[in-house]
């Protein structure tokens, strides 16, 4: 045991120590700013920001709040607040939306030389082209919760799709990202479903081509590569991927507008952990693909692939101890 | 190049150009409000809201201060100020706890036209029945804490499994929502249990039945179903799907109240990868099921059971190239 | 139909229920904070608070915001408030550092009844310590992000790799996490990392030793464990576990120290679905594993190990039914 008078000692050299520490974090600030010149590492100077994490979020929290009116509004709408609730809502959307594309074009933009007023004309532009696509997506969207709710004996009613379900997220997400990717702004619509991927574990590039009443049940684990073209009325399940085939080393540069992921058309159905791989696989129309099953070819229309139940070993606990 | 002159007629130009755009944002607007009556979508005009998001997380870092008092508040507990801390940290919970109950059933209730002070009684009564459960749902997570702890190597301590492991978070949040569920409360339960998905990527429902000490190791891609049976000191891996079999379309309407989902009896492992599938499947108590199985038949008690060794090609790469 | 004065004493019944209700909470909050001193379950009363779930992720953005200078920053970055600004992330990121890893410290140390300057003083130390890595962290991630890019015909830009990709959120924390890891600090290294596996999906120990040039693509459902040895340029899909083989129960405690996950070794690709198994399993240098192998066993280098193709079973729709 230590005296009073050692604690206080020991307390003091320690306090001593604490500062001596201290004094050595300016030196140490001067190499990470020297460091900061390093050109082997990425760093983003003199660059226009993307202010993404927090306004991603709101951005699509206002786009639910639209597309499904009433469901996530902190107000209760009705008759009186309506209109008035739902177009403040869209004209800030629309506020959030015009600067963001304009920011990621800037970005862009400056690394190579053009003037920037004209991002802001376009970020404008594509916020309301992006607005006027509303009632559509709502429309389509509408079509996704009935899809869900028809084939999942778990959901209560359309209200449960709409509150919990992670796949509809994801694919609210998808189908809003698809139109900023379409209307070819960079950036912004791949940090939207990579918020959405973390969100639900479910992994949708926005560039794949998805038709009406698509449904992803339990969701995680899914990835639906960006040149994916999917028909209407198709059902995914959990760990499913749709992806592309392995590549030779350094075959990224060259692949980089060639499809590479399959095609899967209308009425088919993937249970969990199958695997669908290649630009030219073409799953035909009313298919039912097994669970776990490893596809790399074409499968005719209305056609099941299973996989042979693989043969189980079986051991009495006291065999093999 | 552009002169200074041409610069600054351009600059003009947009900012016309972008003046003209918002112009055309009250059109675009009202056409997104004239499209709410269109009533093949879904609107929720005139029911009570549901707060959800932001109350949810509130509600459940609540219930896991006093789940686990100590570890997940800001203050230090100590005898000074535990009795005081614990108690308002209750208090706050109820009164949250009422009013997110308050609001799932008044949503519903609006819709079938029952009086609401009826929906706020039942709140308040819910939310005591939940908050009189805690010391058993104290001892019950404590269970499954030694559990966690016990199986796995990299734990080092009880603490570790308690600050960082997303199967208890998950866990946890499940055996809240079953209580609820089974009190009948619509809704809720199920934000409950998506939030938690989303946060871990377990997705437990809480409607499925779970014995005491249940591990979940490493966590993410597992589902267990709504119909669920599962006993005392069960052990689950990543990537473990606890499932019904595959549905003809349109049985989600008739089947929403059958069984369709596994029952797993005591002492159970579950190794990663696993499939288990069906309402009248049974594991016997005390069985191994290897990774990677898939399973939609019953096994006696006792019983290990893998896949066979898949056979596996070897190639050298100077082979094939 | 109830007429008005029925509805009105209703309604005082109702208020009356409520009432009662509220007047029976002090009571149940008694029995919970009686049921506080049951030492079957888990409190945390006198013990340090950690303060972790705002801080982490408050620590890990700030780490990104000097890791990848300008990208997650925001503020422009450029000539004029580039030292200003990383100068004072850096001094803030130290400041929570230190606060941090004190508290982890103090939690432990007071449970052993060590004196707490020393915690403090140590906290400062060994944050001086991380910052001081930062150089070499950026040029470390930005052989991650080149890595990244390289392979993947999907990613547009360096930047965009750096703005979204799940892999490179999860290195980045792995990176840092492993420095404290190594460091010995205990709790906060995996309460880091499985913030990271919260976002993303993708389960690194900070204990396992990683080298230079390491890709995730996909990301969702990976498990990397706490012994796990894995070289240079090695690139890893979806749902791939590099674990350990299964344990006799109760043998948690026993192998807390040993080897018990794989060595991977230089210019390895691990495609998705596959799980490599036990510590005396070594996959050789420029091996491919291909998806869904399950490998408990050594490969020797430049080798390519697929499953056999499985059998597929193919019925067309009419005749099954």
């Amino acid at each position: 045991m230590k005296t009073l008078e050692e604690e206080l000692i020991s307390c003091k050299t320690n306090n001593q120590r604490i500062f001596e520490q201290r004094t050595n974090l300016p030196g140490v600030i001067n190499t990470i700013i020297e460091n900061l010149e390093d050109d082997t590492c990425f760093a983003h100077i003199g660059d226009e920001p993307i202010h993404f994490s927090t306004s991603v979020q709101e951005m699509i929290d206002k786009f639910r709040e639209i597309l499904f009116p009433g469901y996530f509004s902190r107000e209760k709408l009705d008759g009186a607040n309506l209109k008035y609730s739902i177009g403040q809502t869209v004209s800030q959307l629309h506020d959030i939306l015009a600067e963001q594309v304009t920011h990621v074009l800037r970005h862009d933009c400056l690394r190579y030389g053009q003037a920037c007023i004209e991002c802001e004309n376009k970020g404008y532009g594509t916020a309301l082209k992006v607005i006027e696509e509303i009632p559509g997506l709502r429309r389509c969207l509408a079509q996704d919760v009935i899809a869900a709710y028809e084939g999942d004996p778990a959901a209560k009613s359309h209200d449960e799709v709409i509150f919990s379900y992670p796949g509809l997220y994801a694919i609210t997400v998808y189908r809003i990202a698809n139109i900023l990717h379409k209307l070819k702004i960079p950036q912004l619509p791949r940090i939207m479903s990579e918020h959405a991927h973390s969100i639900t574990g479910i992994d949708i590039h926005p560039g794949a081509t998805i038709g009406s009443r698509f449904v992803i049940d339990h969701g995680t684990g899914i990835v639906i590569g960006e040149t994916s073209v999917i028909g209407n009325n198709v059902r995914v399940y959990q760990n499913v991927t749709i992806g592309a085939l392995s590549l030779p080393p350094g075959a990224g540069e060259k692949l980089r507008d060639a499809k590479r992921h399959p095609t899967i058309e209308d009425n088919v159905i993937i249970y969990s952990g199958a695997t669908i791989l290649g630009g030219e696989t073409i799953i035909g129309s009313g298919s039912v693909i097994g669970g776990n099953v490893w596809l790399t070819q074409s499968i005719p229309s209305d056609t099941k692939v299973f996989i042979e139940t693989p043969k189980l070993i079986y051991r009495y606990q006291d065999e093999d101890k």
